[in-house]
């Protein structure tokens, strides 16, 4: 009889496969479709029988319903419950270390190194019969373990002798939402936020589930629901009923709800007279409010705060610190066990210094006066998210505070979700950089993971690229990056290839022959992109406000560092920003042996050559061209290397599906024109200032340069339009 | 080999049906879901074979795609093309009536009276084999004719000895989108805009196909892109680009693109100092962009326009009227066949006089003055899409000028796409009421199909409720709406229970304990939102701006006729708005026996009797109660009414999908709540009028009115919140 089911599932998603099986992206990685590889199906058939889950939370009740659902669509055939957790072939038993079907198969599981939220996955034999366990201190842990699992079965890895054993780097992996109450997302590329907020609390969209679902698969367990830059009206008792609607939505699969807090809301929402940390009202308020949250929500996170940087309300607005803000909030939290993550975006409206080097001066002398609930999160580099920057010199520079990384998964200055570029490349360039505060491997991922300063708090966050589109990120490639974020933020030592490769194999095919184009296009892409926008270390060069396109020529702005002149420095000399000693002296802010390197012309990788120096036009290259002519080179590549990905991608086609396929191929035409686009423009301009010719080698762009600058965008996305 | 493969399909579907198959919405009515009734799956099987499409134009491509994919998943066979026309058994034939193929079947079909978009589908016998012929003038009946095929055995009627012949009563039947730039939705409620600007021409969604796909299946041939509060880039080159690959997109089903034209576009695009009409500059400025819009897009549909209405700019800004603005445009689109329609939702921003009369006030005057390209469009009553209105004086009035009938589809006032409404009754409502501008039977109906003044141009809008929400529509039975709205802009003579069941057989269930509760949930659902609304002729009471939930309290605004007072004037003595001679003479602009019955208290139906009266608050109606225990007692019906919905529902689990069937029943849970405070807060207020007790077989509100006073809607969807 399960034979002839086996036979009649195994069927019906063979046909599927072929007919009809849209594939629109809405699936992301947890496709599970039918494994097409008979060798492979039958293999895992054999070693899968039936599913035992001990327990009955609603944990470990979507770990049942994940693991079925998995199954049966990868092996084709309906693997049933047990009835009772004995010994049978192919048994897989999924439970809390410390419950009685788990301790039977593995009576040490109690010494296993699982952690909190790790898991164990362990191949046991009792007598003639093999039996998978799946076992975890807690029922999250089991969750993970079940989507490893079923991750090993979609990309067709071996469940022979099993023995794996996983635990989080990071304690708090979390996704920042950008997104507005009224569903419009800063920076956001892929639609309009999921939250609907009209229609909560009672309308629990199948996306929530779903979301969550996804962040739980690769191990995200915290999400900001709302824009850093805050809207007050998130903390009135209206919004918190639909905010503890979604908690409740996520809370099964380990993920836990933060806010972001404006920090007048006393103000607006009460009238209160001031927002002063130090004043008794604004405390008790507060105190308040955090009480109110957790009525609601026992398992409230706690807040995201971005205070007193691009006009947000802050406690410098009243003379005190960010320490005084930030202990404020960390003491109404503290009785919860909540958080404060402060934010040290922070740069001077009056424009003092060279903006590189502001949240350091701002930050690093408050090393060790924030409460022990309060996180500084640190973006990856001192501008902001630009294609490429060095590491954050707060990194390692503030021992006694637990540093959180922020990353930006959302492209706001690569392409928005036109353009096709693997971020993970850029994520462990910035993880595995070297700080030296501490001598040698100080590497930023250590000063993350607390391994380097040993804090047992660490955490990860990963500004969302997810929107209400249908495929969730606007572009299939990424979706990419929202896997590898929560990937690396889970293990950082993972390297880019091998989570690309895990992510194509759930993705789009295990065959090699879609594999090894796709993984070659994906690890190139990051330096493609940045060679046609910002090759060499220049940066901030983007068009006005949007971000789309490039605008090297603006200038005369009410502030100089959002003109793009501030940054690229271009003169008839040379271009480039002297961040040296004889310049704005922000190496200084690095370790002595960084210091040193990026100080140097002949040290300092070529990569970020123009963020540290102004360099003459005529200085000579590593590849013996001048800097002029490396410069051109450089936006040249990386337009021909677009054409490189429309040309690999075409080897794909009739191996992935046809919507998926024309989605990509229509993106990366796309993406050449924008691609041409910058060059063409960033080229001509800095022409003016070379007074060179494009090299000989290379065809003169198609317009001359006032044709570039007259391009405009209206209504680009990520951008309320009636700001 | 045939048996064989049927098998295999049969297979696959059924149990892809009980296993798998997700039911977010998506694939609307069009769900080709295989036939679950072993009967009717046979007797099709039998009567279907073979598949010829004469022809390889765009449109009988699309048409064989989709016969293919309906009928493949229908019957669950791969029903192959036929290598050749020539009779063989269940055998379809599809083609324009001129093709050889055709005329083989149906030597005489010349005479057919198809018309230029209608179809027949004949049973033809020839020796012992059976055809069926779907044939048409041109390409686009053929694919009309595919979905009404497609939806015979969507609802299961038989395909024995066939005789249909179709044909559209109206001509131009059309979406207006309300959609803004930045992808936001003007009284959207189903996400955001489906058109992704920044991703065009070169990304074509494929939400674009399966929105002209659902759009040819009822015959929709038109589309407005942009909102009637019109921006003027939408005519630059840059987005007419876009626009021009939109066009592409849809020509194949047969979809014609129009645009809302901004007035003062030559001013705001090309600095024109001035937008009037009677210039020759500016006529020139139109007669060249109208050029360069059809070297794009030579099937250009034409100009939407809102002038002079709402803060929008029109010709009366240089003293000229509205026939003189519309005529301008009217030259320009003259030479390509296209047209302009022209808003008559028009009141004075002065409110010299009761706003239901103005509309009739300004254009009655100008019957006979329009170019023969130009439409005038008329919204079904004289205020804006309140629940229920009497149907628009000028619907009769002006004879010599084609008038459209503009619908509202989106729920701008009857609760979003949260409250269960089927608008096929509205809308059947205003068709079926008589104007008795020429007599009895001079219908809407027949003012707008053209048979009443002998029009040949003809036209029928509503404003769509499509966002890019998952399911589109965000309600499920939102969706109903766009199909009676399709339906009946083909064929205003079919009933609203006709639509209803197709719908719910298309949508839901074939199987009669689903269709025949939830036909009388739709059937009822109007009359249940008047109620709990606006009931007995009360109009425009709700909240400000946003227009959500109830705001009777409104006044003192800067104009008197957007305040709730102004509308239902209720006083110590009664309610209501009286519009007979002795107040407004609104009645008057009514034919005669029309305005006799709304003037007489007695005659005026009481579905209107506010609208048209000031009544007294002992006032005895019908029933024996008094108005203010009469309004009352609708009030607490209507919710009464969502809980008997919410019950009637209940009936249909197990019977529906679990997604659909868990959406449906949390939004009747947020109806019911929103029901409860419109009637609450509704009867609290007049309370404060009547000075009368609640009738004490009704229970108490919850709250006292303050309460409801004080609720707000703060990023209510459907508006920009930074306007």
């Amino acid at each position: 009889m399960l034979q002839k089911t086996s036979f009649l599932f195994a069927l019906y998603f063979v046909v599927s496969a072929t007919v009809c099986r849209s594939e629109n992206g809405y699936e992301l990685w947890l496709r599970y479709h039918l494994i097409a590889e008979e060798k492979w199906r039958d293999t895992y058939r054999q070693q899968i029988k039936a599913i035992w889950m001990e327990g009955q939370s609603p944990t470990l009740l979507a770990a049942a319903t994940e693991i079925q659902k998995g199954l049966n669509g990868l092996l084709g055939i309906s693997v049933p419950r047990a009835s009772q957790a004995l010994p049978q072939k192919g048994l897989i038993v999924c439970g809390k270390i410390s419950s009685p079907a788990v301790q039977n198969y593995l009576p040490n599981a109690d010494r296993l190194r699982t952690g909190a939220e790790g898991y164990v996955i362990q191949t046991v034999r009792q007598g003639k019969n093999t039996v998978i366990v799946i076992a975890a201190q807690q029922d999250v842990g089991v969750l993970y373990g079940v989507f490893h699992l079923l991750r090993l079965i979609q990309t067709r890895q071996s469940l022979h002798n099993l023995s794996i054993a996983e635990s989080p780097k990071i304690q708090l992996r979390m996704l920042n939402h950008w997104d507005n109450l009224d569903r419009t997302v800063e920076r956001g590329y892929a639609g309009f936020s999921l939250w609907n907020w009209h229609k909560l609390p009672n309308y629990i969209d199948q996306r929530y589930i779903d979301y969550a679902r996804a962040n739980a698969s690769i191990g995200i367990n915290a999400t900001v629901l709302t824009n850093v830059n805050a809207n007050a009206h998130i903390l009135t008792d209206d919004y918190l009923r639909k905010v503890e609607a979604l908690a409740n939505a996520f809370r099964p699969y380990g993920i836990k709800v933060f806010l972001t807090a404006r920090f007048s809301a006393p103000i607006e929402l009460d009238k209160l007279p001031t927002a002063d940390p130090l004043d008794p009202q604004v405390q008790q308020w507060w105190n308040r409010k955090v009480k109110e949250i957790y009525q609601r929500i026992p398992d409230f996170g706690g807040f995201l705060v971005k205070a007193n940087s691009e006009g947000q309300p802050g406690p410098q607005n009243y003379g005190r610190s960010h320490k005084e803000g930030a202990n404020m909030l960390a003491n109404a939290l503290q009785p919860f066990g909540g958080t404060v993550i402060w934010r040290a975006f922070v740069y001077d409206n009056n424009v003092p210094e060279d903006r590189a080097k502001q949240a350091y001066s701002e930050f690093k002398p408050l090393d060790g006066t924030f409460h022990n609930n309060v996180f500084v999160q640190v973006k990856n580099g001192p501008i902001d998210f630009q294609p490429r920057e060095p590491f954050h010199p707060l990194f390692g520079a503030m021992p006694q505070t637990p540093l959180m990384m922020e990353f930006q998964i959302t492209q706001e200055y690569l392409g928005y979700s036109t353009h096709l570029v693997y971020l993970s490349t850029l994520f462990k360039e910035v993880l595995d950089a070297d700080t030296q505060t501490t001598g040698k491997n100080a590497t930023v991922a250590r000063v993350v993971d607390g391994t380097l300063n040993n804090h047992s708090r660490t955490g990860m966050a990963g500004v969302a690229n997810i929107g209400n589109d249908i495929n969730w990120c606007g572009h299939p490639f990424a979706q990419a990056n929202w896997y590898a974020f929560g990937r690396l933020a889970w293990n950082h030592a993972l390297t880019s290839e091998e989570i690309a490769e895990e992510w194509i194999r759930m993705t789009f095919s295990n065959q090699p022959d879609v594999i090894e184009p796709v993984k070659k296009m994906m690890m190139a892409s990051h330096e493609i992109t940045v060679n046609y926008m910002t090759p060499l270390g220049l940066h901030h060069i983007m068009g006005w406000s949007h971000h789309h396109g490039p605008a090297p020529w603006i200038k005369d702005k009410h502030r100089a560092d959002w003109t793009s002149v501030y940054y690229h420095k271009a003169d008839s000399a040379g271009i480039g920003f002297d961040r040296t000693l004889t310049g704005s002296k922000a190496v200084a802010q690095y370790a002595p042996p960084v210091a040193e390197t990026f100080s140097s012309l002949e040290k300092c990788p070529e990569a970020l050559l123009l963020w540290f120096h102004h360099v003459s036009w005529k200085h000579r290259m590593k590849s013996g061209r001048t800097l002029w002519a490396e410069l051109c080179h450089r936006y040249y590549q990386g337009v021909d290397s677009v054409q490189w990905l429309q040309q690999t991608w075409q080897q794909v086609k009739g191996k992935v599906d046809e919507e998926r396929f024309a989605q990509v191929s229509m993106l990366l035409k796309q993406q050449y024109e924008e691609a041409t686009i910058w060059r063409d423009a960033c080229v001509l301009y800095f022409q003016t200032f070379s007074k060179q010719p494009i090299p000989a080698e290379l065809p003169i762009p198609a317009h001359p340069l006032g044709h570039y600058m007259n391009l405009t965008y209206p209504y680009a996305p990520g951008i309320k339009w009636d700001w």
